[in-house]
């Protein structure tokens, strides 16, 4: 049975098209070769009722892991933590905890001169405001802590959505979480091009070989023009060593080569060709 | 009343981290900028199941427009329409419009000596195997058909994942429907930077600047580093003409950039800060 993640990014220029949703791919792909399933990525705006529902829908899921960025820091618009207390029925509070990583860092900045005053003003109080019951996360490379909430068999934890923060909170306090659940499960990955087949022809003998081949994975990707078919084929399987993954991958890429070869395409193994984990 | 979309995005190749959803990003700016909200992205695999979820609760948002992007090609793994037929409980049958439109495609590729027969294979065929009701949209510049299909007061139109196939039908047979329903309602956008001042700080400005700027709807985006701020301030606002929009965001510019100069902080603006639609 496998390890599920969901993961929810909050903010409206993912929705407006003015940002490239990096972290997803981020996080998707870290989580994945530590033998996560992700199940299902949702982007939502900066609005306590949109937050809230995404957060209740997932929940409803019973994924063990939900994973939060975006919204948690000092401007009015951020909105992630007052969206998950709504979706939990539970009140905001300010933590203690997170009060205290919150107050070091502005004495931190204060003392590199960098800030005047190290009062915390009402937007610094908020980044510490948290669920009841939540545990805050140590933001190794920013101000707003991560917030971790057990909800019956599921981690729901929200990070910041700056890039450098996120994957800092994601590998400090998160990985560790991973590691444990995926067990020593990894995800093993490569890729092979066809050309001069189409996408159509192509399909039967990707079938074929799926069929053959126990645990391999196969998801063919066009990516030349109509009149220049030129397609990627991905194999992939989760195994627990690195030997059962090549032996299964390579079997299955020898078995579509030739298919393909026979049918009168042509076979490309590039750099990118190396089974990697 | 704002006119909503929701974007579907399937393909597990976004959900393990190998693909940058960069479609997602194309169509939610190209239906921003025609003055459309796009409300919810959501990304789920190549599975019947998770595709039928996924549609049946966008359509319980009751949205004008749902996109969805990826798995119509014929492979075995392209599940989108059978997801789409599930969630709508429709059975799948043979389309006559869109199989004239894919044997038409085969015959233009046997004309150009790419194939060798036109026949109509079960993987080709099924591109043009659509839920019942539905209407097949012209592929530009591919093999797949996209389709329309009107549910209720939501039009559920479902697109190639291919970005230049998915590109040219969403120019072509979606973007007259977004104009309409949109009005002359148009996006307009721009940013400007503070420099030396915390987003903890800025905060309590933006939120006065907005209070006093009604339709004016601005972000701040950390891009520096912890000990460096560098803060994007992203100004957005929807009207039915430049001068309105450019008056209305050049107050709210010069409001902002006075009580960040009067805090300390230095305002810049780059040839990104133009105002544009």
């Amino acid at each position: 049975m496998s390890v599920q993640m969901e993961i929810i990014c909050v903010g409206n220029e993912l929705l407006i098209g003015k940002t490239l949703n990096t972290n997803a791919l981020w996080m998707a792909k870290r989580a994945t070769s530590l033998g996560i399933v992700v199940k299902r990525i949702t982007v939502v705006g900066d609005y306590v009722d949109e937050i809230a529902a995404a957060t209740v829908e997932a929940l409803q899921r019973k994924p063990r892991f939900i994973i939060t960025t975006g919204g948690l820091g000092p401007t009015f618009d951020d909105k992630t933590l007052e969206g998950i207390a709504k979706a939990l029925n539970r009140k905001l509070e300010v933590n203690e905890d997170a009060l205290k990583m919150v107050r070091e860092k502005y004495e931190a900045f204060a003392k590199e001169g960098r800030i005047e005053e190290v009062e915390l003003t009402p937007p610094r109080v908020k980044m510490a405001t948290l669920p009841e019951k939540a545990k805050p996360l140590l933001n190794p490379t920013g101000t707003a802590p991560g917030v971790m909430i057990e909800v019956d068999e599921t981690f729901l934890m929200a990070l910041a959505g700056v890039p450098s923060e996120m994957e800092a909170i994601f590998e400090d306090s998160i990985v560790p979480l991973l590691k444990k659940a995926g067990g020593n499960v990894m995800f093993f990955e490569t890729s092979i091009f066809a050309d001069n087949m189409m996408e159509s022809t192509l399909a039967p003998l990707i079938d074929q070989t799926m069929h053959d081949s126990a645990y391999v994975y196969i998801k063919s990707h066009p990516k030349g023009e109509e009149n220049m078919p030129h397609i990627e084929l991905h194999f992939s399987t989760t195994a627990k060593d690195s030997k059962s993954a090549k032996d299964r991958l390579g079997k299955a890429i020898i078995q579509l080569s030739e298919l393909i070869e026979k049918s009168g395409g042509k076979v490309t193994v590039q750099q990118k060709s190396q089974i990697r984990q």
